[in-house]
């Protein structure tokens, strides 16, 4: 375990650890005492059938679907909802390679087991149940990674996900999308700073963090926000500016094992595990009303890939999302981006199930 | 300077060095004794009218014009044109950090100056000039850097130029290029083994080059073609063994300064230079017929990028050729591509200008 002030409250506001106990994982081994960094926002009501699940994504926590997600503005209204968000196996709040002490010390840093989608969905869904009583979802909602944890939701627990809505991402991880992320993963391992996962400190790996944002800048926005200057809209002043005001110290405060983590589990997620292999049959499963949600200028989850999953889920349809931030819409800033969000989900939420 | 056997006559066939001279640069200093490796096709006519000049791309040498582009059943007909194919300063053929000694050898390897595409231009009109005594062409094609040497040609020398044909390239780098070069470069000087550019040899820099190739892997090619396996039609079994059997050593054979040296190019391609920033005044000067042929899928010369110059070029048409091998469709691989440029360059060659 390394200290890291970044993965705090101080940085992500409020949240709460709940142990879920043992989590035996997927690929073999397990985390002894999983606790999960989570984050409510309204009241369950007496039924417990008004939740909401927002999951994760890459280097994203609970902290920006508060600041920009949820609202009584919002179709994820806490006036109406209870709002439930769980921070992933690995997102440094939740557990994670660098924070794994007491009964997880013999899993700390480069010790951490492989953790699978999956594993996250059966910690959540664990979490829900015991910790909420909760037993049926109004809606499963998440972005990049949180859309193949949503998608994975909705394949292994139809039973409990009445609407789902994936947001810029895919429930079979695309070849390309692998290879993108090996390169992120390249760039951290290469700094000799990384010291195979056992550096003192994520400041020993800040050339490789900075390379690794460096890629992010290419492949997380589209060819069009650089070329209008997008950045402007954030008041800086230059391309370099924005980096290194911006997307370089975004992902230099964070922990290298734990950004490992994380991409080892978006390199492999797929929900066609649960049906050997055919994508197909697993998103036929689906039972949820589903709006599958890509962003028009996403360089690595294309329209494309999403449509042909869109097409294999039975009552879904396909809302196309424009933002010239590609990837990296899912932040939010463009004013146009919640509109948009907000209406397909808002009209998501509005039918009947 | 140091040996490396990949830039040689055996590995790249027959060209010729042919000494230029010193060349003055346009950042300031100078390459005292400039070669250029330069292959030709067919024969010279006795009028000197009927040649045409064929630019290369980063990483690409005259070798895969000859192979790939040029022959009697191909637009680039050397029975009937006299071929001229320049590659280009830091190729590791003509001048290039890693090969340069004797009269060169105080720009060796760091200490190689900054060159621009103007400076390849320039010494590629003094070459057909001075050495063919050729005034006029018929045609300037290239591809990639090799489409930023065809702008600046037209631009730059508008009375030469009769024809001009920009492939999956641009004549003002674009902002996401920039970022994506820096990327590449990142991942070779990264490298402890490159040594601030004094290694002794490109093998002492095979991670970085390998990284390299792993970020070209995600650019270079569209998410298509890693989802269609398109890599099958190369006979390779998984993605893994297409890079090792092929991207990877692609790049591994060559020098990492030499790559360094295309790349700063790369990033500061711009005919603006000749009108103090104004793009549309540069393109406008422009008197060739031209085609500008953005390849569909190329994931960092997309088609809108190409569409908006083409725009600003007098005498022009957009000519999109659809590949999923994205931007390295440049390749040839695809039986469908060469019928494409054939046709657009036929039909180019085919106007009276």
């Amino acid at each position: 375990m390394i200290e890291n002030p970044f993965y705090s409250p101080e940085f992500h506001g409020d949240y709460d650890l709940v142990g879920i106990g043992r989590l035996d994982l997927e690929e073999g081994g397990s985390i002894p005492d999983c606790q999960l960094a989570v984050a409510t926002f309204g009241e369950l009501n007496e039924a417990r059938d008004n939740a909401i699940l927002v999951t994760t994504w890459y280097s994203g926590t609970h902290q920006i679907f508060r600041d920009v997600y949820i609202g009584p503005d919002h179709a994820l209204n806490p006036d109406r909802y209870f709002i439930v968000c769980v921070n992933q196996i690995g997102s440094g709040l939740s557990t994670s390679p660098h924070n794994a002490d007491g009964p997880n010390a013999d899993i700390a840093m480069s010790n951490f087991p492989q953790v699978r989608i999956g594993d996250d969905v059966v910690a959540q869904e664990r979490l829900l149940r015991e910790h909420f009583g909760i037993e049926k979802l109004q809606l499963v909602v998440g972005g990049s990674m949180g859309a193949q944890q949503t998608y994975e939701w909705a394949v292994r627990f139809p039973g409990k996900v009445l609407r789902a809505a994936p947001i810029a991402g895919t429930a079979q991880n695309t070849p390309h999308d692998f290879l993108f992320t090996k390169a992120l993963n390249e760039a951290i391992t290469s700094d000799p700073g990384f010291a195979e996962g056992e550096y003192k400190s994520n400041a020993d790996v800040v050339a490789g963090l900075r390379r690794h944002a460096g890629i992010w800048a290419v492949m997380g926005f589209s060819t069009e926000f650089w070329k209008q200057e997008g950045w402007r809209a954030l008041e800086f002043e230059s391309k370099e500016a924005f980096m290194e005001g911006f997307l370089e110290p975004y992902f230099t405060a964070m922990d290298p094992n734990d950004l490992l983590c994380l991409a080892w589990k978006w390199q492999r997620g797929d929900v066609a595990r649960h049906t050997g292999g055919d994508l197909a049959a697993a998103l036929g499963r689906i039972t949820a009303k589903t709006f599958v949600i890509p962003i028009d200028e996403d360089m690595f989850f294309p329209v494309r890939d999403c449509r042909a999953e869109q097409e294999l889920v039975p009552d879904s349809e396909l809302r196309i999302t424009e933002d010239i931030l590609g990837h990296l819409g899912l932040f939010g800033v463009a004013p146009t981006f919640m509109a948009q969000i907000d209406r397909h989900l808002g009209e998501l939420l509005a039918t009947e199930v």
